[in-house]
């Protein structure tokens, strides 16, 4: 079917075609978008958007030796077709497939890595910069959105570019919709350009002015359309950015792709920065995702003749329940308010917005603004929710430091995609976050173990006196019924499932539904494991801890987190402090590594991050303790023999030492001996 | 001698004063800050500068009904002079005294703490929404300089303030000068403003164009004064912030004190947020500090007739250490530069500046942008030191992450002022770096034990190929000799300082030389104490902690920095990872509180972060330990007699006790048995 794309293996093959061809090789990408996105999932309206864009840069430009730098990185499928992965595009997102954002490693036309908005325009400038030190020769384009405007990172770029003045080319990609609506100041003068407004103003004020002078006015009106004409090209569109020592160029029609690509190459010889503003429309070409951009952001798998997203049956997602709560809890307490960064479908603060507009804030993508906005929000008594991944929060570190826990101010944060983020991979990936946290003074750290739990935290967050945060996964819950009445719980206390005596296994937030299942595996051979739903790694639970250190042979920790720093290190810094040594601990979680794209489950198996493998892991630590104490039991003892029960158990276990001689009974907790 | 200031107690007895009195009340201000700031040092050049116009707010507000929001709070000391401080002034930035900055707990009339720069609008905004929430009647006036206004979070907030225009005040304190010069887009835009390059530009054009208009270009002219007046009231100066949504007046004398009231009342009843452009001059009044306004940021304490600051005979700081380092290196390596955020003199890059000052950026306050662009770089084979503060450091965190981190760029981060920095306080404390860097992946985080280490280990950082960031503390070295050639260290490999049995001490970074003097102070008791030079938190030195916990009766860790996550944690992580269980451990660092302002060492002092400190705690720790083990031996074992050299000793030692029935001699590393 696809006839021209076929032909095209890199950059140089597209430079073959007729100018006049690029319309129907548009159309032919757009069909490649559609049919591989309805099968894989991915940024659907962003790539359908910029088909033209792309098409004209590649044509005008000389990649890889001319940069591209796509903002976010999530709308250069386009791209990646044109430069050699049409054949891989199928994978898109896949574990081992293409990344559904630039990616160094994946081809010499990807120059940046990314996946958050902002990061363009730092990026080129250095590219451009170096370039310059170096005395080489070549184009710097950087592609950023409007929604990516917002971040004041891309201001900072802006503003710092704006100094230095290197050659290079900012295109500013004004779809008129951000992720979500469009926020701020700088979205208005953006559409204040294309209104015309601005020029209205001018127009009535100068002919006012003009008719006013005696015997002239009327002569001079016939001159006032040239005059409004000087008048724009000396102030406006875009003075904004002339402001900041850039040259502005545009607006252009972002899908006449002849145009844009007679502007690249007049904006090729340009000295200086230059911004290009282009307009696009979100979804172009495929009419359910012109209609809904926002839903279209980023799809699931679809029926492409009928839109329609391919539904899995599944548990309620946390997000929803996260949603459906704050709801619940805002009915009844008028001082409770949203904050988003951009992302109030992601987050579920759109359905709260429904319900209380007056009470919803969506920053723009502006984390750092959104978290110190939300501290001064609560000094003022209200109790300010800012729903925000915990990927994202990492964009606010300092104000989560110096603008809410040095304050001690009562601000939530509510972490969606904590863990392991699945097809959007390393950028997204939500790691850190325990670890990023706890180290900070009056933060509570904590996350639950389902769903429900998932309630009861945001009202004992909510209601905290002093920050708190909450993390939970991506994607369906594990169905548990709901509570009718929402009941906050204790802060720093876990909460024992099961009860045991040869392994305690402290697991954090959604890894507690596994070690269950682990200690099911356990109980068909006979070991006795005890079940701990650890609920907070700030304050972690000493008395539980200890509690168990003692009893228990060993103790394992799980979390869906960086094992640097994380839970399981809270633990250890616990028993430290209590002092109870001589309990061997095993802690479960992600290894110092980078986590690419692909699916989460599939991620979590190969990690050994599910119950089979904890299972595994924990199995072969606590054989190995349990064979050592046998032996020591065997020789130090009488030899028990192994009948009965005990048989069938795969593990041979001996009779626990007593302490040895470093434990001072009164200020060093051991473990109490027992016998295996 | 001051007559007017000893009078106002408050506010309310400011607005008791007539209007033409405030000249001179404005005088005796200046004369106390000069008192005391020339003896207890502070932020001297930024409160001169802004004299006139807290007087104008004080006189024309209400505060607290009304809110001010001072940027960073640095410039707050007259605030604090009006609001009921005065009798404390002179305990400003010492233990128990007046913050620097401002601070909720210290006064009704401080409503937001800080310290970093950037967060002013955001909280004002929410200040100014909460009103309108809570139907309240009061006005909101946030203080922003220049400088901080290159922050990306500073424009966040402008944006969204734009967005949902609600009313407050902006004013934008423009003293030409930030810390250091200005920079970016943004300063250049309020230079045009002041020089009035682009009202001629715009004078040029609309002239030629109405001259050009036959018949009547003659006539037109004498009117084109009115036209200029015309077009300058619709678009400038200050059109940038009218895009963004702002109402913008000025630009405005800062030091007429009439004119600024006058305008203040004009602005209180404007609708919708207003920026009220006030041009200052920093250090106005003092001669010096007007000359040389970076110098007299951050002032030490001065001799005020000759503005000479006392010398303390000290030895050579880190940063200047840094500085000469960087310089020597760069002199070899072209591909080295040097990156600050706005905080050249700070961080020791003005010199490398002067040296080199093509491969030098400040990029303005804007550590995000900074930092990504350090990135980009080094994909372009530069090899860039960003050298940021470990407070700072906090605002770049995503880009860490995501920027640097993700890609395994080889960016080395200098972060200076690690750990307690003293009289700046809870703000700028560099507490959480190892635990927030950590965590990462692909990240090298270590410390220098001197001077000289410092200059070592910013070689290793340089060439290595990944992240790597070196922290080191405010102030003087050691005094160590510096190596004539400048050579690379081991990545993850720690340095015996000296061997012992009994304590083996894993020190990091400037608390070795602590470490070495606690030893000295066992060794005098006889006891044998080891001192390691741990030099990394990530990865850190498994084999020697291995080592150590199997040779040593315990182990201690030490550093400056919370426990939370610190190296110490790095430790238990090490030794649970490598399952050597059984030895007890003590982490000494700082504990989970906020630290305020005043003098580094005595604050060091009490939280027993100092030789003796330390001594006290690992004296404690290790008795308990050796007389349960003597105990023991007593019990197990025959009484041996305490005579001779060990009768010397405070110390009971103990036969130390085998491994206990749980080491695996293949699988679990433990302890080797010392008679002590």
């Amino acid at each position: 079917m696809s006839n021209l794309l076929n032909r095209i293996d890199s950059p140089r093959d597209l430079k073959k075609l007729s100018a006049k061809d690029l319309p129907l090789l548009a159309q032919e990408i757009r069909d490649t978008l559609l049919a591989t996105i309805s099968e894989t999932g991915g940024h659907l309206s962003s790539n359908l958007g910029v088909v033209e864009l792309t098409l004209a840069m590649h044509y005008v430009f000389d990649s890889p030796k001319d940069k591209f730098v796509w903002d976010v990185g999530h709308q250069s499928y386009v791209h990646k077709l044109l430069t050699g992965r049409r054949d891989r595009f199928n994978t898109l997102r896949q574990q081992g497939g293409l990344c559904g954002f630039t990616k160094r490693e994946e081809s010499e036309h990807d120059h940046w890595n990314c996946g958050h908005g902002g990061t363009s325009i730092s990026a080129a400038l250095a590219f451009a910069k170096a370039r310059d030190l170096k005395n080489e020769d070549n184009d710097v384009v950087a592609v950023i959105g409007d929604g990516s405007l917002t971040a004041g990172m891309a201001f900072e770029g802006l503003n710092h570019t704006g100094h230095i003045q290197n050659d290079m080319i900012v295109v500013l990609n004004d779809n008129e919709m951000s992720i979500s609506a469009n926020i701020g100041g700088m979205s208005a003068h953006l559409s204040k350009i294309m209104t015309g407004q601005v020029m209205l103003k001018i127009k009535r004020e100068v002919d006012q002015l003009l008719l006013a002078v005696p015997g002239i006015g009327k002569e001079i009106s016939r001159y006032a359309h040239k005059l409004d004409e000087a008048i724009k090209g000396i102030f406006i569109p875009g003075r904004l950015f002339e402001d900041l020592g850039f040259r502005y160029v545009g607006p252009i029609d972002g899908h006449d792709v002849a145009a844009l690509i007679e502007t690249f190459v007049a904006a090729k010889s340009l000295k200086g920065p230059t911004l290009m503003h282009v307009i696009t429309r979100k979804g172009k070409g495929y009419e359910q995702a012109e209609e809904k951009a926002d839903v279209w952001h980023g799809a699931k798998p679809f029926d492409i003749s009928t839109g329609i997203f391919h539904k899995k049956k599944a548990n309620p997602t946390y997000t929803n329940v996260f949603a459906d709560a704050l709801i619940e809890l805002a009915k009844d307490d008028d001082k409770i308010v949203g904050i988003t960064a951009a992302m109030p479908d992601g987050t579920g603060i759109n359905k709260f917005a429904k319900e209380f507009p007056d009470r919803t804030f969506d920053v723009g993508m502006a984390e750092q603004h959104g978290v110190a906005f939300a501290g001064a929000l609560s000094i003022e008594g209200f109790r300010p929710v800012a729903a925000i991944y915990s990927t994202f929060l990492q964009r606010a570190y300092d104000q989560v430091v110096h603008d809410i826990c040095l304050m001690n101010l009562s601000v939530t944060f509510a972490m969606d995609r904590a863990g392991i983020v699945g097809e959007d991979g390393a950028t997204h990936q939500g790691l850190y976050d325990i670890a990023f946290l706890r180290t900070l003074p009056n933060m509570v750290v904590m996350a639950p173990k389902d769903e429900n739990e998932l309630r009861r935290m945001l009202k004992t967050a909510i209601y905290h006196q002093g920050p708190a945060a909450l993390r939970y996964p991506r994607g369906s819950g594990l169905g548990v019924s709901l509570d009718s009445k929402i009941t906050a719980i204790e802060i720093g206390k876990g909460e024992v499932i099961r009860d045991g005596s040869e392994i305690a296994i402290f697991a954090y937030g959604h890894t507690v539904d596994w070690a269950r299942q682990v200690a099911d595996k356990f109980e068909k051979d006979d070991v006795s494991v005890a079940v701990i739903n650890a609920r907070f790694a700030k304050p972690v639970d000493k008395e539980l801890i200890t509690k168990y250190a003692q009893r228990a042979r060993c103790l394992i920790t799980t979390e869906e987190h960086s094992l640097k720093g994380g839970f399981g290190s809270a633990v250890l810094e616990a028993l430290q402090e209590e002092q109870v040594t001589n309990v061997p601990v095993k802690c479960i979680g992600v290894g110092d590594i980078i986590l690419e794209h692909g699916a989460a489950d599939a991620q979590r198996k190969k990690l050994k991050l599910d119950p089979d493998g904890m299972f595994e892991t924990i199995a072969k630590f606590y054989k190995t303790l349990a064979e050592t104490a046998a032996e020591k039991t065997v020789s130090d003892n009488e030899k028990k023999s192994l009948t009965g029960d005990e048989k069938k158990s795969r593990f041979v276990r001996g009779k626990k030492s007593s302490p040895s001689g470093n434990g001072n009974k009164a200020e060093i907790k051991m473990r109490q001996p027992l016998n295996g």
